[in-house]
């Protein structure tokens, strides 16, 4: 007869459904995004509701709780990843259960009506018309804030920040923040006048073929490793990497004046997915096996937007390949220029086309707001002469209207508190990678001219991507690249590509 | 305060739930069968299978079954919709409570694995290959159907029937089959000797370019009445209509020598959409909102392909619109060759390519052996033998290989035993509804013939559609067509399109 399965091993049997229902919500929300007819909406929203309502059930039941308490008690006999599994699976059941069923479905309810009220708003450049709906949403985040501070001892942002960052604290980022902000608009300013000594680059002339940018951008993405196997290239209106690890469903928009953007968003998508396609095959099933936190993430897709593919070596291999494909000819075309091109510096109004150099300003910005408005500093009322405010300070810029302003990002509408940060944290941690990753194979550059990713994708593979969540951020990063995240490599990088360059 | 929910109140939820769960598992399988890469298998069946296991669980869950004692001891409080819903969720509730949790999973496991090798034996005609697994899936599908024949106190063949069409029985299908077999084989010698008199119709000459094949398809599903702000057209290996109610996913595949098929495919799944699409709006979350069996869902599909679409009123309505969007010219394209092609009778070793003269007795076949080997009066090794025996007497043809023979189908391999009378059942159905709809609405067939579906489609929500599940097929058809199924209708029906005609 089979002995009773351990506690841990009940847990494992538990973690496993519900990575099984939560990969089924990812296809979901993935057909919503991309294939889904407007009128299937509304029993969308049933299906994805129901299956948050059985994942939260299954993770705050209280056998979980017993289960959890017992494996620890004889956690020596367990191996290191059953230990890290158990570590995870006890982060995520302390979330799930700080919060009480109620509070979280008022939250999701207003979080949904919130959002489809900015989805008109934004557009009119209205605040007033969605400002009642987010307060709702503050409110409801500030009263989850303060019971998940209380359930894990962190105070209530650290608290909306650990969902995404496990184990981040505003304590550090406000550090690592400091480092940057007293670097950066100096920085700026020489950039632009470097920038401005040389002619400027001139932008390839269009049409670009929607079906030929198609094909362009999934030879890169088998280029750059991405398994076609295990994994589709569809469109969306906001492009993102989603489905499982197994099936990475990869999305971009395609506008037919301009190849660049689709093409460098999904470079920056398919980092996020070789992140998800080199996780540990055996532990895919466990929370461990999971993806490490959202700064791990980031830093996977911008090390490949922006460190690997807007790099010179990059335009050396890629110029001629995508002249070929869009039958393009003269100096548009030519590698020095894509590549000064994609190195662009202009200060602007809008996050997601900021360049890398005044990308961390914005984030900043949001970064300071929303700690102000979930400690209830700042309330809804005052939050866009505030925004207003800062990136006068921050990047010198006078907003025009709101939709350039506090408008423009869908996170805090839809209820993501405590997740911005993880944008700066990202490109920091691909700048330190990065440079680890060129120290120990010197030959990546040349190699990332020719088209070879391989070198680059292997040191990944075995210092980041197979690692899941076994160890902290900072663990990951220490043994990765021998120290702790700082602003140093970041510093660097932009200084050696936008000063020396 | 609000009151407590009463029991039926608490069923309602529950089920609600359930019906979101099968909902989000029909876009799983959707997505499977269309747009998943082949990397994606394993773990997608990792998601249904805990779908599947989540949806057993809170069905037989203790709870319900006492909530099912307490609302049917006070069955008065509820209206007659509410009752109905009670019934078959005790329906539901007795399928499922019937079998025990690990016969369940081990069928369901034997399914995939026998599926599996089904699909490489199918074109290498090995029916040895595939033999002992299907041996196993027999053998665990005996034991079910005892299980559930004693819990619902039917016969365990009928158990299997009714899991497909409610309250089918073998007795009324033998009698149903019976009236069949004494005309249907004198039925098709006059047939055959009839079409010999004619000229043989001339197939429009290709190729027909897919992207049209797509249009032309879409276009005619718009005709017919598909609203496509509730569903899609893609393509698959198998054609099929899934999703859910509020959002339906037809399927077809495309040929390029041929249109005929995937065009008459797309006509067949849009009858079972339309179907789904008028199923009662405010009970669509519950099993009374549901369609009513197999029978009457193969009843509206074959009524819009055969009785409608194969018509010769259609062919000279779609027969220039098919021209125009071809390219056409020619005797190939006129509406009355067409109509002859749509109608054209040739017995044939292949069930889903048969016409409706000859389907009834591939049906009967399948019947008549499943029965059998349910019984334990047939095994696995003497069924390929059976099935040519069959196939001798009823056709008189005698079958190459069991490619074209025993392995043609799916249905045994994946366990599907008890669905294939519903295929003639539903044709018997299709021919008795279009004949009533015809005497109540004279101008249907003129109005097919300028693409008019209005009154035809009009007369199917009123008289099908918008009963869900309230009614039992029987009364359904008691109270649409005056009588209860007989063979009567489609027999009427063949002899005057291919007798008289």
């Amino acid at each position: 007869m089979a002995a009773d399965p351990t506690p841990y091993h009940q847990l494992e049997t538990r973690f496993a459904r519900l990575g099984a229902l939560g990969d089924a919500a990812g296809f979901l929300h993935w057909d919503a995004a991309t294939m889904m007819p407007d009128g299937g909406a509304d029993s969308r929203a049933d299906q994805l509701a129901t299956l948050s309502a059985i994942e939260h059930e299954m993770t705050v039941d209280p056998r979980v709780a017993e289960w959890i308490a017992a494996a620890e008690a004889r956690v020596d006999d367990l191996d290191a990843w059953q230990k890290a599994n158990l570590r995870e699976i006890a982060r995520l059941h302390a979330h799930a259960s700080a919060v009480p069923a109620h509070l979280v479905e008022a939250l999701s309810r207003a979080c949904s009506s919130c959002e489809m009220t900015w989805r008109t708003a934004r557009p009119a450049s209205d605040f007033a018309a969605v400002a009642p709906k987010l307060k709702i949403v503050l409110d409801l985040t500030r009263e989850m804030a303060q019971a998940k501070a209380e359930a894990l001892g962190v105070t209530p942002y650290d608290a909306l920040l650990d969902q995404y960052e496990p184990g981040g604290r505003a304590d550090s980022i406000d550090m690592l923040f400091a480092d940057l902000e007293s670097v950066l608009p100096n920085l700026l300013g020489e950039v632009l006048e470097a920038q401005g000594r040389r002619p400027p680059p001139v932008r390839p002339k269009g049409p670009f073929p929607i079906e030929t940018q198609k094909a362009v951008a999934a030879r890169f993405m088998k280029t750059l490793g991405f398994d076609f196997t295990h994994g589709r290239l569809d469109v969306s209106a906001h492009p993102f990497c989603g489905g499982s690890s197994d099936d990475l469903r990869l999305t971009t928009r395609y506008e037919e004046d301009d190849f660049a953007q689709a093409f460098m968003g999904v470079l920056h998508e398919t980092g996020h997915a070789l992140y998800e396609q080199g996780l540990p095959a055996e532990w895919r099933k466990q929370p461990v096996g999971k993806a490490r936190g959202m700064s791990v993430h980031e830093s996977q897709s911008l090390l490949t937007e922006m460190l690997a593919c807007r790099s010179r070596p990059f335009a050396i291999y890629a110029a001629p390949v995508l002249r070929e494909a869009f039958g393009g000819a003269g100096q548009a075309w030519e590698a020095e220029n894509l590549y000064r091109l994609n190195t662009l510096v202009e200060p602007g109004f809008i996050r997601v086309d900021a360049d890398e150099v005044t990308y961390p300003a914005h984030v900043i910005l949001r970064y300071r707001l929303e700690r102000d408005l979930i400690a209830g500093r700042l309330e809804i009322d005052d939050l866009p002469e505030a925004w207003n405010e800062g990136m006068q300070r921050l990047l010198g810029l006078t907003v025009p209207d709101d939709r350039r302003g506090v408008l423009q990002d869908i996170h805090w509408y839809d209820g993501a508190f405590g997740y911005f940060p993880t944008y700066t944290l990202g490109a920091m941690t691909a700048a330190q990678l990065f440079l680890s990753a060129c120290e120990t194979e010197p030959r990546i550059p040349e190699c990332l001219a020719v088209g070879d990713f391989r070198p680059l994708l292997g040191w990944l593979r075995q210092n980041v991507h197979r690692h899941g969540s076994s160890l902290s951020t900072r663990e990951l990063l220490v043994k990765a690249t021998g120290e702790p995240l700082s602003a140093k490599a970041f510093l660097t990088h932009l200084r050696g590509r936008y000063l020396e360059d």
